[in-house]
């Protein structure tokens, strides 16, 4: 079968063998993959990783111990916990410490003709759930996880910093659940994604207000984001970090102390949160969509990815 | 009047007016003051001070409008907020960013014979209270604003990395109310004091445990305390930032991310919470004077709080 293959930063496409189903597993058929700003950075080089990338998908289920599963459609947790250990225990398998995430750590991922996932990875979808909307549950479900780590009182206005692929399902999700949100981002035509969905945007041409927001999101992906993000916050407010920078960030951390401000590290989240707002159409996540591609052109389409300015690039199977 | 005076690193006495006292103001006498940190880094340049430092006080009330103040002994918020402001108006004026602060920004501070401070700002203390435990009311309510900013369940092992003054004084604060605490610091004789309160100490002689306490407090004034405390936190768990470092510290952000960990500044607190447990003996706080000076020897005085491993060292007027 055919599986994209990254190695030392080149992008190739290998014929590999069908994988082994071990107990518990299910055989998946990719049907729709996004390419993630982590799968350029594994193309990087980030984590050491060679292999096969892959973790936003909508597969179909080839084989399964489990009836329920054969043949339907169904999107999946990307992370395979111990479930024996005391994280797994309390439901906070993706923070295990001895899992393993497909397509980024040490399980190979879903842009390849078929992989394996655990059948309580998986989530059934919906028959009118679209392909190309479903594939946007992983990188929903990020943007849900801020609701599920903070609690921001009703009607409180957030700031969300940048306008890339997560900073507007994080707009659009808080605008969708009735908070003023108000997004800094360098894009125009990006930004007017967010502006339909009832969202307050700013072209950023200068220096931006400090102490302005009570909750700031950084999604900037860059180093600038957390500086920005400390100077925009109010004294006692909260800034949520969803931009995982590389090496280390030159931080001046006496103002987070002495302006009292909370930062929390946010990461991947529950799909469950994810799939009823994909179900119901609240957010437009198709109007992300840049370019859909073959599995076979993945060198082209993960180029086309790394453009600066690139929304959602698809692979299809 | 003798006041101390900080300009360009020096530390001298100067022969100043006696403070005009403005509406609503006390003219107070200091009877003991601690030298903290603080007043260190204002000899350092910090905020760019000139003028008379001094927040830690005791002071009996010369003048006062209140006729309840006058002759009393007191011990003073060191926050000058406008009052007026949404800060001022939800009881959080120690963020008023009119504010001045007494001792640290535009305000004459208590290392003087006479200062003045609003009524609002003074506590009256116990007649049985004594001046020299009185005297750290400051520094504990900057170590009780941990509990009043953060929920730390019951029986929650709590980390405290630094055994300075105020690392003691949060370790023992922690213990009092019923944390199992490790403190870990590099002065044997520094942790004998919170290890006869209850602590648990760790003398550091190699790398410290990494992912071990939900709940970690960096009280150790280093750049390194932060990276510390981010490698000894839980995925999901919350840093409590005490250390106002100057100037920018290289941090990864990725672990903070990834693990989720929350990071929350900290920094002075309310001597509502502190003054209980000065009155009830709670806190052993004169185990930690290092030395006593009269006023007229505060330059000795400030170079004896500079040494290397020196607990507190106080002025008495």
């Amino acid at each position: 079968m055919l599986a994209v293959h990254l190695e030392n930063g080149e992008v190739s496409l290998r014929q590999v063998p069908v994988p082994r189903r071990p107990e518990g597993y299910a055989l998946l058929r990719t049907l729709v993959a996004g390419i993630c700003n982590t799968d350029l950075e594994l193309q990087r080089g980030y984590y050491g990783f060679q292999g096969t990338p892959g973790h936003e998908f909508v597969a179909e289920v080839v084989e399964s111990d489990t009836p329920a599963l054969r043949g339907r459609r169904v999107v999946g947790e990307i992370n395979l916990p111990c479930t024996r250990c005391p994280w797994c225990g309390k439901g906070l398998g993706r923070h295990c410490p001895s899992r393993t995430v497909l397509g980024i750590v040490n399980q190979p991922g879903a842009f390849s003709e078929l992989f394996v996932l655990p059948d309580r990875n998986l989530h059934v979808l919906a028959d009118d759930l679209p392909n190309q909307r479903a594939v946007f549950a992983e990188p929903l479900a990020a943007a849900c996880e801020i609701l599920d780590q903070v609690d921001i009182p009703r009607h409180e206005p957030v700031a969300v910093l940048g306008d890339g692929k997560l900073g507007l399902l994080i707009a659009m999700l808080l605008a969708a659940y009735g908070y003023p949100v108000r997004q800094f981002g360098r894009h125009a035509e990006k930004l007017r994604i967010a502006e339909g969905e009832g969202v307050a945007v700013d072209l950023i041409d200068g220096p931006l207000p400090t102490a302005a927001f009570g909750w700031v999101v950084d999604a900037t992906g860059s180093p600038e984001g957390l500086r920005t993000a400390i100077a925009l916050v109010r004294p006692r407010g909260t800034v949520i970090l969803k931009s995982t920078v590389h090496g280390t960030v030159a931080v001046d951390t006496a103002p987070a102390i002495v302006q009292e401000i909370t930062l929390v590290g946010s990461r991947c989240g529950r799909l469950e949160a994810a799939l009823p707002l994909l179900e119901h159409g609240i957010i437009p996540v198709e109007s992300m969509i840049a370019a859909r591609y073959r599995l076979d052109q993945a060198p082209e389409a993960f180029a086309h990815a790394a453009r600066r300015g690139t929304l959602k690039v698809l692979l299809e199977g």
